[in-house]
């Protein structure tokens, strides 16, 4: 069994830093690589080796598999942690590393090739009886047919352009009189959008929640699931809070969400770490969605609530070590909460806000963790995912979670970008939030620019207040040399008054 | 039942902050108080309002009980919460809060009058059977007797004056033949000293740990325990490093100390936070030494491993709330161990070591906790308790707390000052530390300064050894003028090499 002494980080920023703490944890030594964009980054200087692989963007250096091969080669590594994004769902690339002689720290290339395509993902659960959206499987021709179908599945439908994306040729069907005209609408569009008519039909989720199952695997054919994480706070399917466990899942439909995470696992004979993804509508029915075969970017959240240090695990296992935990040991301990605070600006439709951090504080206390790639004073570079940190809070409960989360939020000194921060504790404050009752329509529900416009100061108000009438007396009042000092002697005792209370 | 709305918190540094972090997460508004020293200190910022109550040292702030209420008063505080240190453990303001018409966030003056005597608390318990060491109550006047106890207690014992203090008038005994000879010797000392030669016997605890169990109890007399912290890396009486659960105790013996120490609160009729202090033997056998009315400073491992914000749990008994928490509900998950970083230099006798703190970086990442209550660039003031930051981890088992430490103090980036971070990490990466197999004999068996010299990095003996090498052959050379610069650039190439790893 190889024993990993040196591990090169395949990734950059708050994820190579996490991942290079826990090897450190564990006594092993690390290799950053890095773009020239990135050469002061924390990541670089926290390694204990790092080498440049080229200029941004990263299909210049962050993707360039070989050459990152080459260099964990050269400096003696013996295995490559590929981080999320980048080259960490590339069966290719963990095909080369292997074909290298180095271990990669995730799954095989079979089970990332699998899990890559919808069409072979559901084909190798085919005999495990994971629910799916119910939906035709293949594209409609029978309109007779078709519409049986619809009544077998139940009304809203969806009826989407096999060819489509982006919204196009898709439309909800509400009930059954409806059924023809939006099949003739769809079928229109799907021609005029990608000169291709045929349409499939699924059961259209009113309310859906977005819930992840985490799970890990070893090399000897064990799989556990770590629960669930709720993932519904999202704008444009990027997820902007997470938080685990659910506020909603009963124990029941926890545990057989679970078991059906372990299930798509074992039909691809996943190792590593990874995440089986869920789409469950209002009255808890669950569907599988995809498998995400890498280590997940709010994996934080398990980590606090199962006290698994899931980096840690992933190692243990690439090494053909057997899974340390077994399912009967795992349990949930309290609540945490995930944010992800990215150099976007929630007040400009969330348009990345690139520039220098010029504050840049994090906060401390009991039940936060910061996850972060950056330090005051740093450049954001343009080229990469606008993801700064995540702020992570863990209470005993759900209120204590969200209570630290706002506590933690307010002490987070940013300045130089604006951040999805004021957005965040607008969403955590929200009553869709806190009673748990939210889905993933919650930012199109709920937030405009105008719920975070600053309020005005109380007292800066009353100060005007006062401004105002003195102005307005000394209008009809004739002038003297003194009117004016007088007024600034009353603002300025506002504010000495003011100033003694703090 | 009182709803705090407006907390003052009697302290400064780190305990303030921590304190006002949980009220701020509680919705509680908060003010400070400070000396000229702490002016522009992290915790005068943090509250929502803050007073200077006069200069240093604290007699003339910080003691200053009637002052600090007449503040409290005059802003409309609810409640006060005293920290530790300071005024935490005076009855007498306790009293002066409660006459004040304000709350006490601690115990009632009469707990804590009992508790901080000796005598009264033992007297307090005497009913509960609560296991003391043995020895005799009252000072020896028949030698014959006090012979005989000694036998009955059983050897070793020690001898202590009744008027003692700081080891005078305190003799082993080992056996029984060397009784008389060390009672007169004792009692020499003690005449000699005190002018007192009354002596009490006691047995002598040879290999002693200093584990305590931390209580909580609410005004309606239901009192939990909440395990234990060892604590028995300590110098001078002063800990140094904190973990919770010890790594000795077996499931019976926590659960019998735990119900001594709810016993121990009960006697004094206990509510709010309180440690219940023990001396274990090497057999685990476990004695009564004290109780500590108010927050420890290391409640933050026992936080970690219980979930319970202990702060939060004194406000809601402040209150009148009843305990949030039951006996039967706790449960201890994983492993947290506190060192204290304190401004002070193991390498010359730990002396206090004040100055300007020119670089302060924490560590970060999962399993790590900072509490603190300075800022890079700060002066150490050097009025106060040495002790500048606590650094918590948190890990799923004793290794992996060890691991995360050892990883975040090689992190914590502090210049300006020394630390006792050099003494933790050679502490807990000692076998003795490591096994569990320690006592409050640790620091005195196992550390001296010498183990903290830095070693020779490899590299710069191996250009030392070029260098050395270069320069004998050139001496045994006819002088040229290229010789130096040839040496100079053999240097560089070592340099170079090791800068291309990097």
């Amino acid at each position: 069994m190889p024993t990993i002494k040196k591990i090169l980080v395949a990734n950059r920023g708050e994820i190579a830093l996490r991942v290079m703490r826990t090897a450190r944890e564990m006594g092993i030594s690390t290799v950053a690589v890095f773009s020239e964009a990135d050469r002061n980054a924390p990541h670089v200087k926290y390694a204990d080796e790092a080498v440049c692989i080229g200029p941004p963007p990263s299909k210049e250096s962050y993707l360039l598999g070989d050459k990152i091969i080459a260099v964990a080669q050269s400096l003696g590594v013996d295995a490559i942690h590929p981080g999320y994004g980048f080259l960490s769902e590339n069966a290719g690339f963990s095909k080369a590393v292997k074909d290298a002689g180095l271990i990669f720290i995730g799954p095989s290339p079979e089970s990332i090739e699998i899990m890559g395509d919808k069409l072979s993902s559901k084909h190798a659960v085919a005999s495990y009886n994971i629910p799916m959206v119910p939906g035709t499987p293949d594209a409609i021709t029978d309109r007779v047919a078709a519409k049986a179908k619809a009544a077998e599945i139940g009304y809203p439908i969806l009826i989407k352009a096999s060819a489509g994306g982006g919204g196009k040729g898709m439309r909800v069907v509400e009930k059954e009189e409806d059924f023809d005209e939006q099949m003739d609408r769809a079928v229109g569009e799907a021609i005029s959008a990608f000169g291709n008519g045929s349409c499939f039909i699924e059961k259209y989720i009113t309310k859906p929640k977005h819930i992840e199952i985490q799970v890990m695997g070893d090399q000897h054919g064990n799989v556990v699931h770590l629960f669930e994480r709720e993932c519904s706070i999202q704008r444009r399917h990027q997820k902007l809070i997470e938080e685990a466990p659910s506020a909603v899942l009963t124990p029941e439909i926890r545990e057989a969400m679970g078991v059906c995470a372990v299930n798509v696992a074992k039909a691809c004979n996943y190792y590593g770490a990874g995440t089986v993804e869920f789409i469950v509508d209002e009255n808890l029915n669950f569907y599988f969605l995809e498998m995400n075969t890498r280590l997940q970017v709010e994996h934080p959240v398990t980590e606090l609530i199962t006290g698994i240090d899931l980096v840690k695990e992933m190692i243990h296992v690439a090494e053909g070590k057997p899974l340390s935990i077994k399912q009967e040991d795992l349990q949930i301990n309290g609540h945490s909460i995930e944010v992800r605070v990215c150099a976007e600006d929630p007040m400009n439709n969330f348009l990345p806000n690139v520039g220098t951090l010029q504050t840049y504080v994090r906060p401390q206390g009991n039940g936060v963790r910061v996850d972060d790639g950056i330090e005051e004073g740093m450049e954001i570079p343009i080229y990469y995912d606008p993801m700064i940190a995540k702020l992570i809070t863990y209470g005993n409960d759900r209120t204590e979670a969200i209570e630290k989360m706002i506590r933690a939020i307010d002490e987070f000194k940013i300045t130089g970008v604006a951040t999805t921060l004021p957005f965040c504790k607008f969403a955590l404050q929200h009553e869709a939030f806190v009673s748990g009752n939210f889905d993933t329509r919650f930012v199109g529900l709920y937030f405009t620019p105008e719920v975070l416009a600053p309020k005005a100061d109380e007292t800066e108000l009353e100060i005007a207040a006062v401004l105002a009438a003195t102005l307005l007396k000394n209008k009809n009042k004739p002038k003297a040399a003194d009117n004016g000092s007088q007024t600034a002697v009353n603002t300025s005792q506002w504010r000495t008054n003011r100033a003694k209370l703090r």
